[in-house]
């Protein structure tokens, strides 16, 4: 399916200074970059960065001056997913994990899985097919925390909101991704242009490595499963941040937006209630 | 210099499961493991895992029934390190990092340096020279931070010690790690096997990035920094830990040592106050 | 009912300082102490300390000198305790709360009770009479956390262990009084000497105000209910520590115990499930 | 000297519930409320509750169904202080406090003292007299911690604030008490109406016990000591927040001031550097 995703950012630098953007649509074997544009204003000069193991596309902006500085992205993107059948899904094994997966089951700035280890087994140890697992976490986080903004903050993390059970996209998914882990399910943070999210924002939601697949889950329910474009997934939003600004530059306004590129029949996609099929972006 | 390590580590696993062991003496261009040898007794099935960027060597045991295990590791390993004189360092500036150190600035499980931005510029942010910044944080942790086990635990943080002010090598190098990334210098936990260490045990320390090298701090003091055959390198404990248990497996009893392997004249390394000199393993 | 209660304590003082003591039975109304000796070896001087509200009987003991401490306590005490019937218990409303227990509705050190609103309500709202609410979340506590030593530490708070779900007599009760403080219960700490409590130890339960009274709960459900001495309450383990130190002072080694008095027939008592009496100390 | 204070407190009830408003200007020997008016519009029942030790004159309001709600206080208050000197004052000792200010040495919801005790003797232990402390140690937190609003927020406490060094009154105050405590020397915290404060708002310092009086600490430095009408004191906000609610009711807009009523001369005071001067209102 073809979206066209959008940002405006814009910056006041009252110093030089650096920023490292993470806004790019990622590009992987099944999400097709059709066309980007990305531009600057005023012009500074701009590094794409390798990123570690595809998992983001990093773009490093040197201030040299104190400006006022306008970042515009627009990209044509065909994501392409499947849904696999995970009803045989057997427990998971540690043993099967490929290494480069094993990382993703430490606890990390703002997943203390560490800590959530009993709290996962009382709440969700009884049940024994791993993808019915996470969609069960993921209901009840999204039954038990209420979604409203300015009750959470930059520091806050899973060990907080599992309690204090308010926040917005990023505290599910930090909270989605610690109880996967503590399961000893690898879980990984994800970040996107998301379809009609409403207030229009970036969205964050989280990746469960079921049967060698990263499975899509979304514990706020706010917009489909496909209707996501993928920028970048880490450990969590400390590896995933949309900017990481070095030196006296404050953010003032942005825009985000991802609309259907065609006029083909969307058909969003939920998970349902006692249902195995999982959506998997390759 | 050449040093012959060594642990033996005994389990008692009441069910099936898996061990990831993380005891290796890492390869790089200048720690070569002359010999090593390793034995798992009764015999099980064990593989080394590709470790992401070389920085370990991970090693997975399945046990597929109940059983006492003792794992026994030992190698000869000849470590080599350059010190480089850091007097005339340039401020650490965001624009010159590679791509592959720059998430070595994010927050991590056990170093939340967002936390940690004011205080760290509070007191050392009047220093330019970055090598000098990581020497005179490491001092002060040596002399703020009591040593002393039993006070913290597999959950203690940089956040809390940098207030407790008590802790052992890991709460000693998360501090440190996390202080440098909040003055944008990137930061790494290390753990190795140390000379002469009292009690014996593993050690842990940290590397700072300065001047495109990764260079190695020690804020307890309690072993020379030349005395240290690197296991491996990762964000902090969660990366490291010696041993991940996954099942009903119970650690009992640990031996470490790590002694000179020649009779050739050892001059332990430390920072001396107002030096420039720093230690580099390459 | 008449308990013979005794501990004694020993403390090696390598400076000195002061002890406060909190090891007295309370005189109430309905808790008699017949008869009581204290004996300090050497002898030193104390002072018992006119408590807040009859809270506690605080012991001051003054070290002059380095010394080893030797402190013993032995009384006879009838606790009179009576079964309130509270089916019919309206909601509570803080309308009716007397002034003097308003302050038990307020977070404290181990109780962020503010933390845990949302937590509280979405387990515990629906419950219309308090008196159930409080047995159901004593119960939830008695299931959910797991009673072992070792893995909470002075520093441990309620919102700890509601997530962590570990800990220790201290921490079950820390944890029963933020939950009930959350659904606007007053609620406090009580510490006491237990009937046969394993391993012989002080214990801490709490009580919540309902109806007019303070009633008594256990989630740790070690001891009878009617089997308990009141040594005293406070707001949490802060205001009712057994003993707060002052100097270079080291608690080396304590005895405990609490035993029936009288031949008479003794019959424990435990909530049941779905029963409404409730067990006051007046 | 004269003051005249108000505020007014505008509330949108959508449900019955109560309010505890804690407005009142307290009534002490040497703080003499002259003249006072309180109206509620509409009219609602109200209580003045009896304050525990006279530390607060609580008024409970009785909202029996929604409205939107209109509290207007208004007092004439004569606010007499002593300056004590305090340049010879002895080490404190627990052995001399009475038993009424020693739960001031407590840890405290917001002031965990019981984790800043190394901090607080790597700091200020080298200093004698406890008033010099005080003194230094407010000093440290005007030097250290930005005042800043929206970094910190109800749930924030000094164990935070010591190391994000950001905050507002409330957040400056919950350090210095912590740190006095952990010092030893009891501390409480103060609510009160400040003369020209700017942004207009209530205000939060805090109280240390020494050489046998409460003397006034500000490490916000915003506005003179003499300047201050009491409302509260508590062990910490949790104790003394201007209003409690409880049920939906939502607080929508204040005022606050407090003025001169006599046209004499105000002589601002402030602790200079060096002095022992200390400002205690009895």
């Amino acid at each position: 399916m073809k979206f066209n995703v959008f940002t405006q950012m814009q910056y006041e630098a009252r110093s030089e200074g650096t920023l490292v953007l993470n806004i790019h649509a990622l590009r992987t074997p099944n999400q097709l970059v059709l066309s980007e544009e990305l531009t600057i204003d005023p012009y500074l000069k701009a590094e794409e960065l390798i990123a570690i193991q595809g998992e983001s596309r990093l773009m490093r902006v040197e201030l040299t001056e104190p400006c006022s500085l306008k970042i515009t992205y627009r990209a044509l993107v065909d994501n392409c997913y499947e849904l696999h059948d995970f009803s045989h899904l057997p427990e998971a094994l540690v043993s099967q994990l490929p290494a480069t997966v094993l990382h993703y089951l430490n606890p990390s700035r703002y997943c203390q899985s560490d800590k959530l280890y009993r709290l996962a087994h009382n709440l969700f140890g009884y049940i024994t097919n791993p993808f019915e697992q996470v969609v069960t976490l993921t209901d009840w986080i999204h039954q038990n925390v209420q979604y409203l903004s300015g009750y959470s903050n930059a520091q806050t993390s899973a060990f907080d909101t599992v309690t204090e059970q308010i926040g917005v996209c990023r505290d599910f998914a930090h909270l989605g991704i610690a109880l996967c882990r503590a399961l000893t399910i690898p879980a990984r943070y994800f970040t996107g242009y998301a379809y009609h999210l409403k207030p229009a924002d970036f969205h964050a939601c989280f990746e469960a490595y079921l049967g060698g697949n990263w499975v899509l889950f979304d514990a706020t329910k706010l917009v489909p499963l496909n209707g996501l474009i993928k920028i970048a997934t880490g450990r969590d939003a400390a590896d995933t941040a949309i900017a990481n600004i070095f030196g006296d530059i404050n953010f003032t306004t942005m825009e985000v937006s991802c609309e259907l590129a065609e006029a083909e029949n969307f058909e969003p996609f939920y998970y349902e209630a006692g249902g195995f099929k999982g959506l998997v972006y390759l």
